[in-house]
């Protein structure tokens, strides 16, 4: 095939009166003359001039939305407002039509509940070349960051047969026949028979694994799919999702911290630096989407605002306590405009008192350390007080919780009669705990939802639009 | 936590007395007074010096094999041979004792089927630390090469309700109640009350979705975890493996082989180049494992030799016609040594074939192109001549095929008819045959084994041994 030049090249020349190859998907053509094409290399168009004089007006008639379509052309300056080249077409040859009364995606605005319907095609659209492209860089920072720090990415395993965490929400896996599944004799399904020989599901959480590799390896992340099988529809949750979980041996909470947020800064710097175009498309989307709001429920800032905010702010660093004694002295606590009250210590907090703490009170990001232990999980470790174990939540705008983490009880003792309190099987995880049997060590890690990350650092509003097929109640088309 | 310095850093440390802190677990203490610590950053060992005479005795017992230390001391120079610096040790902590009566690892050799079954504690040897290492270079490798491409890292769906290719090799996902499932009236089991209200199962493959983001952002790409529900108990296969899977845009078949071949070159450079340690370890310990073996079916060349020689060879690229024509006129099928003698033209290939072509005929990496149509997959481009497609396989040493992939069917006319002809579910795929209908052009991809290159670039002979936590019949444990 002749080498094309794609269009994010094409547009940053500093050459022109050169020929070019470009191949792309129409997205206008209007006065029979100017080709808005599109190759997905960035968010911008680059205008294709069509001499229609000379032009077969059967070749013209073709040169629909979504036609793909291949010029050769004289790239040059373009007198034109809003660009710097255009081409001009020697050749057009059109690859593949696209019949415009058929094509679901017309040149105007569709809902993004329409553009979910058609998965397949909303790629095409600014909004979402621009939210994957972002998302891109998202993942490749995230690596880039883990592998200059001399993390060992680890391949925690998707299907297995521990359940530890997932307590009844994770989706089953099997080769049985599930008309007619074998049984053993009271009637219970005969799992032996089954692939693995036993029951087994979908991950709930690499980080148990991700331990094993951490006391070996010292530092190892994970960044894989997810799963729960809860049934949440919502614009936060999904039912598979992809996940980052560092573990780091010889890290305390502090060290702990320090990393994510140095994790969150170097990503959003990064989507800030290579995806500028992309953000500032997606900052106007929402500021547009913004105006149907009352202005009370505006932001103060733009998307770019915000994200530049977060990398000149320090996180505000408290404990789960004190985070408790200001919501409580808090206004709409006292006025009761909390739909759940803050009244003592001990409850979780829900998602109106994250968002107080983020928003209001303290407007920036937000790490709760030091929660109570029971509603926390086993593996984090006590504190000395009894009541709380040291771990730590991130909360950002908009968002609530974009990461999980804590140190990690290393002391077999604790970490037993913790098991045995929550009644977590010991005999299932004596791999878990052969890690504190045998070279113990402090350590900890987080997790970080990447579709979380991708909806702040986009400002969409669901979590259904920044990943490319979503998985959700009564939802696996594509 | 004080800061410590990575091993790593300090084997390559040009400064010496000077202060540190080092940590990691101990390989051997030999002589109450050398202690061979690692700390999982390297496969080197960096020595501490241990004053016994002035060391609580207390404290020496507990310098076992696997317990976890922190160490501060000064890096000083070596006199010890195969090492520049050691470090004097001022404090030693034990973190984490290792009891030497039943910590599994005993410094000595181990078989890799015995290491298979302490998986979690497999990471703490040479070997896996080795091959672990090399696993992560690779992934970053090959996020990089496609990042500095402008490819985009697109993460299909992991449940998919689309079995096209998986032909019963799927793994089922259900939220059902497997002992008592919904039934429709019939029996059969009532999918529109499971999770995602119809049947789904483990993607096979993320390559048709993979399509849907290429006529879009031209250049994408996935790496992401694949199924096969296939009893296979060999050595190289796994129920559960890595695959990374490019879709271009506007490439022909030649296009896809140069990227794919520019890819594992580019990916086993940055192997030899970041981890010369491991691949040397690694190739000794392939040399030593040879040495069992007949001298006659023993390597020509070093793991690292092998390694090189694929850098600096073009591959072979030949038609699968060619091919055939060699096989027949080879030795081996003239001497009936071929467990399956090579008759005629459109039977696949078998591995040994495979092996002939690349170990005794060409003597390096093997690209085969234009396949027979009826042994390959339905959204392959049909050739003119009526019977063959235009599909490439990679085959490389010791491995067999490694890449599999092809120009795609972009024609909706043949396609539709070729799934006619295979009996595959046009109604299913609606949204596979909408990238020909709007806007379609030629384009082509590949699938990467992720295991099968890591088996390659480390010398290992088992698939097993390259993922940390194996799945495969009768097995999810950890």
């Amino acid at each position: 095939m002749s080498q094309r030049t794609k269009i994010k090249a094409l547009l940053e020349s500093e050459q022109t009166n050169i020929e070019v190859i470009v191949k792309g998907w129409i997205r206008t053509f209007r006065n029979n003359q100017f080709i808005a094409l599109n190759d997905g290399s960035t968010n911008n168009n680059i205008q294709i001039v069509v001499d229609f004089e000379n032009t077969d007006p059967a070749l013209l008639k073709r040169l629909t939305t979504g036609a793909a379509i291949s010029v050769v052309g004289q790239l040059v300056a373009s007198l034109g407002k809003g660009q710097k080249v255009e081409v001009k077409a020697k050749e057009i040859e059109v690859l593949g039509d696209s019949d415009p009364e058929k094509y679901p995606l017309q040149p105007k605005k569709h809902s993004l509940e329409f553009l979910r319907e058609i998965a397949h095609l909303r790629f095409r659209t600014n909004t979402f070349g621009a939210i994957f492209r972002v998302r891109n860089t998202l993942s490749y920072a995230i690596h880039r960051f883990f592998n200059d720090r001399g993390f060992v990415y680890l391949h925690t395993p998707i299907i297995t047969a521990s359940d530890a965490e997932g307590a009844g929400e994770a989706f089953k896996v099997t080769n049985l026949d599930m008309a007619n599944p074998p049984r053993v004799e009271n009637g219970d399904v005969d799992y032996k028979q089954d692939f693995f020989g036993r029951a087994t599901n979908l991950t709930v959480s690499g980080q148990l694994e991700g331990e094993l590799g951490a006391m070996a390896l010292s530092d190892i992340y994970t960044f894989g799919p997810t799963f729960r099988a809860e049934n949440s529809n919502t614009t936060r949750h999904l039912a598979e999702f992809w996940m980052i979980e560092p573990e780091m041996a010889f890290y305390d909470l502090v060290d702990n911290m320090d990393l994510a947020e140095a994790l969150l800064k170097y990503v959003i710097s990064e989507a800030l630096k290579h995806n500028a175009d992309d953000i500032e498309f997606l900052s106007q989307r929402l500021a547009e989407e913004e105006k149907q709001k009352p202005q009370n429920e505006r932001s103060e800032m733009s998307l770019t605002e915000k994200l530049q905010f977060c990398l000149d702010n320090d996180f505000e660093r408290l404990t789960y306590t004190e985070a408790v004694d200001i919501l409580k002295e808090s206004a709409p606590n006292k006025k009761k405009k909390f739909q759940y009250p803050v009244e003592g210590w001990g409850t979780d907090l829900q998602s109106e008192h994250e968002r107080y703490l983020v928003e209001k009170h303290f407007k920036k990001p937000v790490i709760l350390t030091d929660y109570p232990k029971d509603i926390k999980a086993f593996y984090m470790r006590q504190n000395d007080d009894g009541k709380t174990v040291r771990a730590m939540d991130i909360l950002f705008p908009g968002i609530g919780e974009i990461v999980g983490g804590s140190q990690r009880e290393e002391r077999l003792e604790k970490l037993e009669q913790r098991m045995d309190e929550m009644g977590i099987p010991k005999e299932e995880l004596w791999w878990y705990l052969d890690t504190r049997r045998f070279g113990a060590c402090p350590h900890a890690g987080f997790g970080l939802g990447f579709e979380r990350l991708v909806l702040f650092v986009t400002g969409m509003g669901n979590i259904r639009d920044v990943i490319p097929f979503p998985r959700f109640p009564k939802n696996a088309e594509f």
